[in-house]
């Protein structure tokens, strides 16, 4: 049996504050390193041993792994990183509050925004140097080509060919692989795996650093998924993530 | 210009016990942490900015790299890992004490093992459980060129082939590059670098946690190279590795 595990990032210090975080580099929060060394910790207990790990360029994730390794001693094995398997690019909103962006345009807006397959929020200028895709360490994206917003379709159009070309036929030299990203940029791999349609991607929420584990067979047919963890602490986390996009918290908040 | 910074990592759990590590995969130390953040602040100030970085298997000099690269905002860039930047193998030596081995076979013997170019200490036994190059990770490295003990020889004939392939040619399309390893493997580099004799070589003693830059020419001739740091503080740290050896150490423990 060969495994891939895919693994959405801690709590961000953007999480946190319910703001919109996209490509902004944002730390983990100290709660987000807790939960990584939980994960990390789940993993080891339930055997697992990988043997290369991916991520995106984005600190959350990376520093999401580093510590996962470090709680399985396997900080050695090969990673390889790729802005291909950043989250999602929220355009404008990247740094507003959720909540905040709920209360100013309606909670359907937010949703389409943030749920809906092909709606992409408003984009940046070119060249806007608020953008974080024009940061230097995505110079080798051609210019016109950098993002500047992004709808779930966009993102799994620029995740899928990683995934295919690099990811996913490595599996037929290592029997575990770890993937450690983002909560869209997983969405596109979880749909494309799974075979679900551009309505129902909508609906799915992946619960931060809980081990979302799919499992193949030789011929590397897709066999089986689960979520590593305890059911109903899993489903508090769906639900926390689905949550975020309502006006109330900012009630809640205040 | 183009640079090369060699890094060794910062203090380990067995560098505070003062004993021989090797290939132990030994963690850092709180002051370990610390020295890692401050090397990272050091390169920080200093302008630097990384295209590649390598390090080794063992998670001192990986997490040092870490550390480096979260202070540095630099997490994102590639990092090649290989056994071949590995600490020398101290065979038998591996978890003892450098002082109570010292007082046991003389200070001599103990410097000879450290520090002389081709004695190597006695071996482990051929498959020996507690030799660590018997782990998963090397299964890749044929059984019978798994290191058992090394001399300093020994180990800069296994750098320098990922040196010359792997490292220096990398020069050639990024500026700027971090090497974090260990004490003889960078030994080894700086001895191909800067064709330091088998006699001399014995007597360079590089600090822990301090950047030592190279600096190349675009036609990549040396031009120069040079500690980052404040000199006396580098000096006592020297001092300090040299001294690692001495029956004296024990009494003073004691």
């Amino acid at each position: 049996m060969k495994r891939i595990v895919l693994l959405r990032h801690g709590e961000s210090l953007w999480n946190r504050e319910n703001r919109f975080t996209g490509w902004a580099d944002v730390d983990l929060s100290e709660q987000g390193m807790a939960e990584a060394r939980k994960a990390g910790d789940a993993l080891k207990a339930a055997g697992f041993s990988f043997g290369v790990a991916y991520t995106s360029y984005l600190k959350r994730a990376i520093k999401t792994l580093n510590c996962v390794l470090d709680r399985l001693d396997e900080a050695w094995i090969p990673v390889h990183k790729s802005w291909r398997l950043n989250e999602k690019h929220y355009g404008a909103l990247q740094g507003l509050n959720k909540a905040e962006t709920a209360a100013r345009y309606g909670e359907a807006q937010v949703l389409l925004w943030r749920r809906s397959y092909d709606a992409a929020p408003a984009p940046l200028a070119t060249g806007d140097a608020a953008n974080p895709a024009e940061a230097d360490r995505y110079a080798r994206i051609p210019a016109n080509e950098r993002p500047r917003t992004e709808s779930l379709k966009d993102t799994e159009e620029r995740v899928l060919p990683y995934w295919k070309c690099e990811i996913f036929p490595t599996l037929a030299i290592a029997d575990t692989i770890l993937v450690a990203a983002h909560g869209n940029s997983l969405r596109a791999v979880v749909k494309h795996l799974k075979g679900i349609s551009d309505t129902d991607i909508v609906k799915v929420n992946i619960p931060t650093a809980v081990p979302y584990v799919f499992e193949f067979n030789d011929a590397l047919d897709l066999t089986g998924d689960y979520y590593l963890g305890n059911p109903e602490e899993i489903r508090k986390k769906q639900e926390a993530v689905a949550r975020q996009g309502q006006a109330k918290q900012v009630a809640r908040r205040i």
